[in-house]
């Protein structure tokens, strides 16, 4: 039975234990939740991970590093690397988006290490082994695409971007009310491409049942894609958008029915006066299923600084109840991403998920705060660095310029503000 | 005569026709702003500066760069260096908070090489010269201030931060409730000890109209200075930064009869949920006078990431109205920043700043997005490179790591949803 079936039958697991533990809410609480499927966890029934994680209502804000190969980069010693990385700064979890070199073992390999949940994009194996048999992800059979489902479940992935809104009827109305960048989804674009060469339903819209059975016999979550999200701030929030989230919406409903934990997926690139409409609008189309989106990005023109335009997106959009934040590297939109940049993305989307949980009322958010700031006021080193995101990085500033006056730093030396108050205060 | 004053008198002059131009508004219009005082411009009269700015309503959002020596590092050459970089990514204005060497000559090199206004926080020289002859900033005369305020505007330096709102009955009301850090101004620190100290009032108070003496004349801007602001989010939006807050809308009331440009100095620390009632606050109290604050920064854990910390918190309080955003950058609250934290300091703050514009509905602020997304779409790399923020970034990265197929980036390679897009509609 899954988390979900479970809490409905009021009976509480294991994992449920440890969630509430960590996340420290009642028991009885979080099972409500995860009943209502307000809450999600990420965790296949098949194997046991050392850190769990859920996602959803009133629990802190999580992130995902992207990781995986590429076409033209597919090294699985850079890969599992980036992956020790990611979990060493925070990451919540991971998914595996590899498209080039040997993908399953790839995909095993990262299970086999990772201790917080995997997540994956199955359209994307099932697409490059199409093209690998047949010389084209045109020629795919359905058959393949459901077959990478249940073989990636096997190996105890943890949850699954579908992106079954990508339908007929959805594509049809981006082509009619137009915009600036069509698809921009890698696994909308193959779903889209494939169903037009092939004059068929997305598969995982048309069998989407198929999809639920094998999501709830490893109770994988369901991730549902926005394959139609908007690639251009300019597209955000668009008609092509909204029917796809409504659509989710319905799969969503379809998936609590069968007992399969689901969350929805978001954009993209959204200016900062739309970001709040867009979290309304996922909660009350989708029953407020987790909301797990992908930045925002909220300028499209910061090429090589895209970790930052999406922790202003995501510290906005969390704040305003999104669950979940990818988080995007500096290479986005230039190049496949360096272990640096997987360290820089995933501190930048802590920076957003941490800021917005303050606001939030998380419980620990405000402490840390509190922690750090009293360890300033106190001119304490040692605790400030110890209480830093990064700490490596914090004491190697502190470290590479040493003050005259110990208990300062080296931008105000003796008129430190809090050392001249304290002064002023004890004279 | 100043520039409100000759816009009060509908006299239009050759710098509100630059500055029309460069904004792409009306000369009346922003006349009429000027005379209201919800817009500035930065420049001493005595000087014509390559790119003059105007700060407030309607207008591009500008972003400030701290430079200055150090107690600890006072190297005339660094800051000159840093100078030239804070320029070329960007910076609309530089302030000179130098505190160590020989800070006249600092100050006079700085604006002789700058092409954007340069502004100073006077009581910094003031502190440091009275350290110097008397042996304790405490015995500074007021005297020396003034003189320090005349001679900083002799030099040609466009704005002036006051810290005028550090009154002793403000101290008080920060005394009475108290806060978990004091004052964490340098400016406002060095004044609350020297008021104590002396058992004085504040002189930029006290003689505020000595000090819009020495403005008028020049037509140098005020900054009223917020010594007063939350050095912790736990301190946020409290009494004593109300408390100045009001005062400095009362001091700004003065300016204005006097014909003395103003704006407002705004925190600092505010969690994401209060950042809104800030700038509306502001906007209240100083009757529309330009906003221009420090940050603010969204959580104070993330040291050596400060400068997206502040990104974060820049962005939103730009697009709630705030006018002017001085950057923070990756060193603050450890260290002297070097020339690179200068630049990703000028980046976070233009990222910010840019995000906002798109959403006040700045002239070419959108336009910016469109051609960049156009270029992606086009898989157009070199007008990509072109639009970005970060020009010599963007072209490292992509050159770091070109893919086979030179139309796409290393990321999807051939499975870009781009290229697919366009091969699917095009079959």
């Amino acid at each position: 039975m899954t988390q979900i079936e479970l809490a409905r039958k009021n009976t509480n697991t294991q994992l449920m234990k440890l969630i509430a533990q960590k996340e420290a809410i009642g028991l009885s609480e979080l099972r409500q939740r995860i009943a209502e499927g307000i809450v999600v966890i990420l965790n296949n029934n098949t194997r046991k991970i050392k850190n769990p994680c859920a996602v959803g209502y009133g629990l802190r804000t999580k992130i995902n590093a992207n990781l995986g190969t590429s076409t033209d980069r597919s090294s699985l010693v850079i890969e599992l690397k980036k992956l020790k990385t990611a979990i060493a700064y925070g990451a919540d979890a991971v998914m595996d988006l590899s498209i080039g070199g040997d993908l399953k073992r790839v995909r095993k390999e990262i299970v086999r290490d990772s201790s917080v949940p995997v997540g994956t994009v199955p359209i994307y194996e099932a697409a490059v082994m199409a093209e690998r048999k047949h010389g084209s992800f045109l020629k795919m059979k359905e058959q393949d695409l459901f077959d990478v489902l249940e073989s990636q479940a096997q190996d105890g992935v943890d949850f699954f971007t579908v992106h079954s809104g990508v339908t007929r009827k959805n594509v049809a109305t981006l082509k009619k009310h137009g915009r600036l960048l069509d698809i921009v989804s890698r696994g909308g674009a193959m779903l889209a491409a494939w169903m037009r060469h092939n004059n068929r339903e997305n598969p995982l819209y048309q069998y989407f049942d198929r999809v639920l059975d094998i999501a709830y016999r490893y109770d994988i979550t369901l991730s549902l894609g926005d394959g139609l999200r908007p690639g251009s701030i300019l597209d955000a929030t668009d008609e092509a958008q909204i029917a796809e989230l409504e659509t989710l919406g319905e799969l969503a409903r379809r998936a609590r029915e069968r007992n399969v934990q689901v969350m929805i997926e978001g954009p993209g690139h959204i200016p900062i006066n739309q970001i709040r409409k867009n979290i309304l609008l996922e909660k009350e189309l989708c029953d407020g299923a987790p909301f797990y989106v992908l930045g925002p990005l909220v300028t499209d023109v910061a090429a090589g600084y895209d970790h930052i335009t999406a922790s202003i997106g995501g510290a906005i959009a969390a704040a305003e109840g999104a669950d979940f934040l990818c988080y995007v590297t500096a290479s986005e939109h230039l190049r496949h991403p360096t272990d640096e940049d997987v360290k820089e993305g995933v501190i930048a989307a802590r920076i957003a998920a941490h800021a917005a949980d303050i606001v939030k009322g998380v419980k620990g958010a405000i402490e840390w705060d509190k922690k750090m700031s009293y360890a300033r006021k106190k001119r304490d080193w040692k605790t400030q660095i110890g209480l830093s995101m990064d700490k490596v990085k914090a004491a190697n500033y502190r470290q590479s310029s040493k003050p005259k006056l110990t208990d300062v730093c080296s931008m105000c030396g003796k008129y430190c503000s809090m050392k001249l108050m304290e002064e002023c205060l004890n004279s």
